[in-house]
C-alpha cells in the first residue's frame, strides 16, 4: 500500500543512508549510495550531500557528470526484512545541481552537525543539492493490522 | 578502495536485496528496491527479478515502462555502518528485458530456489532479465588492514 507524502518524508529523513541515482545525457543511470542531510529553501526540500572528489576517479566524479547533464535524480531509503509483510521503501525525486554561497554553507553545516565524519573533516569538495518534486513510498499491508484508509 | 570485479560479484550475489535504477526515454530515473537472483546464459550473467502487477498500480509498472523504453539498468547492493571505514558498495551494470520461455522458466525456478514466498505463490507477472555489462564495486580502505594489490 502507498505511504503517504509526508510519511514517506519522515521515513526517509530517519534514515542515516539513501541511494542515488542520476542518469547521463544518454539515459544510462548509474547508482551510488550516499549520506545527506534535509535543508529548507523557500519552503522547498532539498537533499544534499557532500561528493568526497580525492583521490580522483572518474567513477566517483560520475554523479557530477551525470548531473550536470541532466539534473533528474531519485533517492531510495528501504529496509528489507525476510518477512516480506515488513518491507517498506521511501523515495524522493528531484532536480539536482551543485550549491554555492550561502546554500553550500548551509548544508555543510547540517552535515557536520548529522556526521561525526565530517565534524573531523569538513567536506573541500562539491556539494549537492536535490529539490524534492516528490516524497512518495510503499509498504506492505500488514495482513494482521486492521485496515487504514 | 576499488573492489574488483570478481569479488564485487561474489558480495553482491550474497545479498537478499538490491536497489535497481532504470530511467525513462527522456533520462528521468527511477529507484525500486528488488529480490533477485543470478542465471547464466551463454556464459553472461542475467540477474532476474520478477515484478508484482497486482495490484494494478502505475508506480510499479513503471520500472517496465522505462525498460521498454531505455534497456539500460544498474543494480546496487551496499551495506551502512556509522563505522565509515566499514562502508562498502557493489554495482552491477547492465541491459534488461522482459524474459519469455525457457529464460523466463530458468528465472522463476531460481527465484522460487532463493525465496520462500514465491514457492508459496509462484510470481504470475513479467520477469526481467538484466545481462550484466560490468561488476564493480568501492569500499573503505581499512587504515588498520595492511594494504592489499
Amino acid at each position: 500500500m502507498r505511504i503517504a507524502a509526508a510519511q514517506a518524508r519522515e521515513r526517509f529523513l530517519a534514515a542515516r543512508v539513501a541511494r542515488l541515482a542520476t542518469a547521463d545525457a544518454s539515459g544510462v543511470p548509474h547508482l551510488v549510495p550516499v549520506t545527506f542531510v534535509c535543508i529548507a529553501d523557500r519552503d522547498q526540500d532539498v537533499l544534499a550531500f557532500a561528493v568526497d572528489h580525492k583521490p580522483k576517479s572518474t567513477t566517483r566524479l560520475r554523479r557530477l557528470a551525470n548531473i550536470a547533464a541532466n539534473p533528474s535524480v531519485c533517492f531510495l531509503v528501504d529496509e528489507y526484512d525476510d518477512d516480506w509483510t515488513r518491507l517498506w521503501w521511501v523515495r524522493a525525486d528531484g532536480r539536482a545541481r551543485v550549491l554555492d554561497g550561502a546554500m553550500r554553507e548551509r548544508a555543510l553545516a547540517a552535515l557536520r552537525d548529522r556526521y561525526d565524519q565530517y565534524r573531523e573533516r569538513v567536506p573541500a569538495g562539491p556539494v549537492v543539492g536535490a529539490r524534492v518534486t516528490r516524497w512518495s513510498g510503499w509498504r506492505a499491508a500488514d495482513p494482521r493490522a486492521p485496515q487504514q484508509a
